[in-house]
């Protein structure tokens, strides 16, 4: 058994060499345990619980034998004497399972189809919770003496609610360098005075997130969404669950988002959910949804609808507004038997397909809004290039109809507030809405119409402090604005599109660019007689198509070809596939043709940009918001608001959560 | 003169978009009036004023005549009557003066080489200041009833001091998206979780500052240096002035710096420079230059040593410690008779010249150390690399050998707080530290030394925190931590360096890329047995060359190569010249040779990256912390120090500064 102690300490260096493909993410060791090590709860947090042995047949883990069916696994509160977990929580000890996965060691194992195999022996504990605050020492015991232990840490916070509602706003994948460059094309300066200020601007409190993953640097939003949640970093792609080594993407183990905490807590509590996305997307997604692949759309709709049927969990009767788009996941399909608008209907919701219907609802009844199919036209679309919304056949009935009626994210936003008061004006709700297109276009690097949806999201914080101040609500409101990780983006001169337009080779071209002290000034602020205009006022540019341009891009790219001026004929496709697909993607022929061709520095199969490290800003204002400052991770996000919407429940029956 | 008028108003679109090249900054209209709309002024700041009157010859604002002779100058407090400049300052009336300068209106104009000429009247009112709070109205008429109206604002701060000390270190080009990357690579995690925090992390208020010029969105590091510390916006390159438009780099308006207050104001309070560039530079030449031209290197260092002689000016008797490098502008030279080693020797200060003798400098008397030529070595290189060091030639006596003993910047930055708290124990000091080659090593595309400097000013401010408190000073001290402007900077994902160097071509390179999940976990903070090891420690990483890079790049950037490995055979050259250099530069062939080569987005003639627009993050703590927290423009740095030293002087002799 010495043997297999230093396998496993070998193992901590070559699992964790082995980076660009992991044998299980959160398990270093042959022995995994879900919360895994370093996990924070919210006191009396549902959650569950998954061990795994693992016995690597091949690979540079291998060892002889089968894995451990009869491992041990005890909780310990420091301090306190170990108790056999099913004992601690009062509950049967669960069955053994088995199952084996294989994974590859690196990208030469890959290229040499050379995959690993594991061979896993498994159990589950589901919906327990820990009450009282403290540090907790969960251990598995496997193959004799190995050990896992994972610390876990149940935090100690005050129980008083102190905020009636909580609006939170996420502008995904928006950074501090995005909201500097939609400040410089909207709001006009006089000597580097701007005469105007973003609503962003105004916050008093300023703080940053990190965003990283639980078993990788850069997070998706299904992660991340679940970190901001939750207080659970998580693996890429899941969604309110740790991700176990097996093939169901429902049975990892769970734990409660804020929405089902608050639900609990206060059944008589108002939840919202708002999206320019289509809904079964991440961001939304994660006040429902529980599956380690954010791809199961069904599932994340069926959730908003009737909660989980797989398993006991926390009763969730739904949002009473759920606003967005994404039609084609309510309707049926062959992945989807469900007539979703039928069944949500029935539950008593109103069903609006337009900007009309959305406005006329009763603001007294449950309220689904989904506008059209596919995530929602952008701002830039929908207010400045609308040549571009028609046959587009994404009427949200699936008639084949164009959408032609669209709302806005202020639209939505302001009529989920309408809801959300009127229904539960006494005991407070939950509110998140989310621009999701600064993402989107981010990553077809279509800065326009990212920076479009950045302004949106502005102008959209900015009316909801107006409506929740009408309505006598701002003083009880916890408002918080963030993102979910960034992209590399950012602003670094100008370019006279003219002189680009006018030079014939790449080289030449480059040297339309103007930086430092000719990066000039912002042209997007003045009208000018051949200018498209949407405003002129301070909150949108006043055209987007300057002879001088941003001079803006990403630090990692797919094959693209830059010429810095607006997509004015719809949202940009900068790379397209190869004729043999294998080979990967190239430079889109059709796209920026005046400009210069730029090589990517991403894997050929990349047709757009990634999401970047960098931590996110967070902006808050209202009661707590002195949580908010200074420099935290993006779980901090979950705790700061369970604490101030007085949360955490330290008097559990016992130790478990049944 | 209606005409006039009307030519006056076409300017103001026709020279906004003039915007690779402008007539004047600050000047759209043909009468310019320096300080410029919508100017700060901290109460009692000296401030010179510039007048000009332009008469363009040719091009879009070609007019007949020559410029106005005779235009009125008149300031009037809002409420008041207007009166004439000399006698609202009571100073004499200042003589006419003459000159041309000639520009060109866009890139077409200076590819054909036409110049458009200007002929220009101007008149400088000397060394005048504004004691009481409020706004006025500065108007220049000319041509008759041409009117340019400069709105100023005079701050109302209080007036009482709350700081005893103020440390003010600047990350040169330090943005939040770095200091995320160096967190990564020197802090350890688990699950999600870092196990130890950067000093920056532990700061309880957090701010963004815009960074943007007062005439342009991008600025260097003079012109951004300038606001920091005067409250004042200006033009790239500008040092403590308004830039004319005549050639006399000297002759351009004034206006006092914080160091110049402090003294003038604190006669008995300490003032420290130190940097890890040559000390000529703009960041720390920003405390005693005033000149459009950062490069006139003379200037700056003989304002250190003896203020300005051209000028009647704020008395200044030099900084109490001046720490850096670039020897060869102390030494004589063609360019600068003078040996300033021996002027400050007589002038009663130690002279330093290697760590050794900055250490065993006695702390109450005054001290220069200037430790070798050129910029600082880097961290990377003092420290892991070590072998760069030598046949630098650099030692600073000019001797040609190499500089063996050198400190870093805690050295400096703690040496220069013993000094300033033994001579101004009673009275305090002011201590500005900067690490300029988180700057200069991203400008070169060198990410890894970029981010060691950054890891080293972390260091350094945790030490400063530490000496700070054991010197009993800690509670009396403002804290501030900050940069200048940024760099285009992020991480998308980790790199597996074998897989690269094993591809052949660039295609198949690009897919040792991993992102999202398979950009894994950090290894720099993974010490193996092949690792060149610095520490195992918590602040820096404990290897620089493993197998997993990060995938790091910035949004603009020359022709260069990219293998994603630390540069340890010295810091790193990107682009090189053609042959013939007006075919500018090209990929730098010995450069990242396993690499894949990615084609430049900036003008040939650059041979590096370039500043970038983003919002940059201010730390601070310490008497007034409250007052950094929230988004503001970076001149509000300025203000909020001089507050917190209780600067603000409202009641004057009269209106002048005389």
């Amino acid at each position: 058994m010495r043997g297999l102690s230093i396998l496993a300490a070998a193992c901590t260096l070559s699992c964790a060499a082995a980076q660009t493909f992991q044998r299980l993410g959160g398990c270093p060791d042959l022995g995994c345990v879900f919360p895994p090590d370093q996990a924070d709860f919210l006191p009396g947090q549902f959650f569950d619980i998954r061990l795994e042995v693992h016995s690597p047949v091949n690979g540079s883990e291998a060892r002889v034998g089968v894995p451990d069916s009869d491992f041990k696994f005890t909780i310990t509160k420091k301090g306190s004497h170990s108790i056999s977990a099913a004992k601690y929580f009062k509950i049967k000890e669960p069955e053994l399972e088995r199952w084996n996965f294989t994974w590859y060691e690196d990208l030469f194992a890959q290229d040499a189809n050379q995959p690993s195999l594991v061979n896993v022996t498994a159990k589950a504990y589901r919906r327990v919770a820990l009450y009282e605050p403290g540090e907790y020492e969960a251990t598995l015991t496997y193959y004799g003496h190995e050990k896992t232990v994972a610390n876990w840490h149940v935090r100690d916070l005050p129980t008083k609610r102190r905020a009636k509602n909580v609006v939170l706003f996420v502008g995904d994948g928006m950074t501090t360098n995005m909201i500097t460059a939609a400040r410089l094309m909207a709001h006009r300066s006089i000597n580097g005075k701007y005469m105007t200020k973003m609503a962003l601007d105004k916050f008093p409190i300023l703080g940053h997130q990190m965003t990283h993953s639980m078993d990788s640097f850069i997070t998706d939003s299904a992660n991340s969404a679940t970190a901001l949640y939750s207080g659970h970093k998580t693996t890429v792609n899941a969604l309110n669950v740790y991700v176990d080594s097996s093939e169901d993407p429902f049975d990892d183990p769970k734990f409660e988002n804020i929405a089902e905490v608050f639900r609990r807590r206060y059944p008589d509590g108002g939840v919202g959910i708002v999206s320019t996305a289509f809904l079964a997307d991440a961001t939304p997604a994660g006040l429902a949804a529980h599956t380690s692949d954010r791809g199961e759309y069904d599932h994340v709709i069926s959730a908003y609808y009737e909660g989980l049927k797989d398993y006991k969990w926390t009763k969730w009767n739904g949002p009473d507004v759920l606003l967005g788009a994404g039609a084609e996941n309510f309707l049926t399909s062959e992945d989807s038997p469900r007539d979703y608008y039928n069944l949500f209907s029935e539950k008593g919701y109103n069903v609006a397909w337009n900007n009309t219907a959305l406005h006329n609802a009763p603001n007294d009844e449950k309220l689904l809004g989904v506008f059209q199919t596919s995530n929602l036209e952008t701002w830039l679309d929908r207010n400045v290039y609308q040549g571009n919304l028609v046959n587009q056949s994404n009427y949200p009935d699936g008639s084949g109809r164009d959408a032609d009626d669209l709302p806005g994210l202020k639209d939505m936003t302001l009529k989920a507030i309408d809801v959300l008061h009127e229904r539960h004006g006494d005991d407070g709700f939950f509110l998140m809405s989310e621009a999701a297109s600064i993402d989107k276009q981010m990553h077809t690097l279509d800065y326009d119409r990212s920076l479009g949806e950045l302004l949106e999201l502005d102008d959209t914080v900015r009316a909801t402090i107006e409506k929740l101040k009408s309505l006598g609500e701002l003083e009880d409101t916890l408002i918080i604005v963030t993102a979910d990780h960034g992209h590399g983006f950012d602003v670094t001169g100008s370019v006279d599109t003219d002189y680009m337009d006018a030079q014939e080779d790449d080289r030449s071209k480059r040297n339309a660019v103007g930086y430092y002290h000719n990066s000039g000034l912002s042209q997007y602020t003045v009208g000018g007689p051949k200018s498209l205009r949407y405003s002129e006022g301070v909150h949108f540019p006043a055209r987007w198509d300057p002879r001088y341009t941003l001079h803006a891009g990403v630090v990692a790219f797919p094959d693209h070809r830059e010429n810095y001026q607006v997509h004015s004929e719809g949202p940009r496709t900068p790379a397209i596939a190869a004729k043999d697909k294998k080979n990967g993607y190239y430079v889109n022929y059709k796209d920026a043709v005046t400009g210069f061709l730029i090589n990517g520095t991403l894997p050929v199969s990349a047709d757009q940009g990634v999401h970047s490290l960098t931590d996110v800003p967070v902006f808050a204002q209202g009661p707590c918001q002195e949580l908010f400052g200074g420099v935290y991770n993006s779980i901090d996000i979950f705790f700061n608001m369970a604490e101030c919407l007085g949360l955490a429940e330290t008097k559990g029956k016992g130790h478990s959560g049944h």
